[in-house]
């Protein structure tokens, strides 16, 4: 059976996250509901990341069987004319024989996106975080460099959580200004910071709490010196908050 | 009593327009009703433009007298904390006496936003019409040349409509490409077309209209040259589609 593999951007503001639910609305549910309508079979679509409620995608990786005779690079289209305005197939291909989007990916790259400025964003809102004040990047790179590398990343994940092996290898991190997402003619200066974290693979929350981390950085709560400390003391307590999931984006995965 | 200009910010997507409609969500309707709680009294707000159900605005200006002690400047924090975050109040001030944001305007700026991409839009696709083909802005340019300046406007409003006086004049038609909006990460080119079109008045549907014609024109339907005889000809049926309200935005008004 020709294995497909699916590349997929959504906005999930409107969804409980990926991984399908019973009685809601999941980015998961929705795709395999129209494969369903499109091939006439149930089929179960792996997903590279399983993305939280609110959390968006702007090329999450699938991938399924089908004893369909549809072309592999005619899914995508065939599907989004299934599936709501807010997800979207980008490509489809057929995948070589093994491929799983998790198992078989190398690393994924995230996106985390924070406005600045004294104004909520309006057309933007969907997919920004808000922080009212002004953010030193630089301090926040400062503070960044030392979460590279392998490291045990136990506080940078809800303290209930980790049962699991918790160190990750985190590749890179990098923070820039971004015009993405500008809001025009407001007549005030509007920034982006967007922060692109690279790894092998993340602990639950992990880049939203780096996030917040860095932030508390940025508007000078916590010296970029200190981000090395609360790595090593393994305390979700000493880490910074848990950013809201809408300025989240899966935004690549590495095969 | 005082008289306080606002300068708002909207999504108008999940609106039925700027006009208060009993028993429909509108933006006149939600600012009446913010103002109301903020002040404890009645109070009608008049807008400098009726924007029709699903069109934005960048800064409509409206303005409303009142009776409470609130300094003008103070309303638009206090309003933002009562209305929902898809109506931003950008800026409160005190108007001068006789100040009429409709009747005082001397003309306004609307923004219409294409699109172009073998794609439809995910995260802005709220906010701009989507054109599969590619665009010849050259000729879109040519063709807007013939519209500039006092014209009689019959063939730009739907057939039904004009009991009115059809001669308005536009005082520029500019065209460019944005980066506003651009979405990441997906591998495609991506433009969006920029059509801001500057009158002294408007007719009902007009820049939907002006919008379809010269799109028109983009695609290589209408030769830039004809766009003077539809004017000319004052007939509907020779111009262009309406284009859909998503694309439009109220961007200015000038006093």
């Amino acid at each position: 059976m020709p294995l497909v593999r699916l590349t997929i951007a959504y906005d999930g503001a409107d969804y409980h996250g990926w991984q399908r639910q019973e009685g809601l609305r999941t980015i998961q549910g929705e795709i395999e509901r129209a494969l369903r309508e499109l091939t006439g079979e149930a089929t179960v679509v792996e997903g590279a990341g399983r993305t939280d409620a609110g959390v968006h995608a702007l090329a999450q990786v699938a991938a399924f069987t089908t004893t369909s005779s549809i072309a592999p690079e005619r899914f995508a289209p065939a599907l989004n004319a299934r599936l709501p305005a807010d997800i979207r197939a980008r490509e489809s291909r057929l995948a070589p024989e093994g491929f799983h989007p998790r198992f078989s990916a190398r690393g994924k790259t995230y996106l985390y996106r924070v406005r600045t400025g004294s104004q909520p964003p309006l057309f933007d809102r969907r997919f920004v975080h808000h922080h009212r004040g002004a953010l030193d990047l630089a301090a926040m790179r400062a503070g960044a460099a030392a979460l590279v590398g392998a490291h045990d990343f136990r506080a940078f994940t809800p303290a209930q959580q980790p049962k699991e092996e918790t160190v990750r290898t985190v590749r890179s991190i990098r923070l820039f200004e971004h015009p993405w997402g500008g809001e025009p003619a407001t007549g005030r200066p509007v920034a982006t910071a967007h922060l692109l974290v690279t790894g092998e693979g993340f602990l639950w929350n992990m880049v939203r709490i780096i996030a917040g981390t860095l932030l508390d950085v940025g508007r000078g709560r916590t010296p970029p010196g200190e981000v090395a400390d609360i790595l090593s003391s393994r305390d979700r307590r000493r880490a910074g908050p848990t950013l809201p999931a809408r300025g989240l984006f899966l935004a690549r995965v590495y095969y």
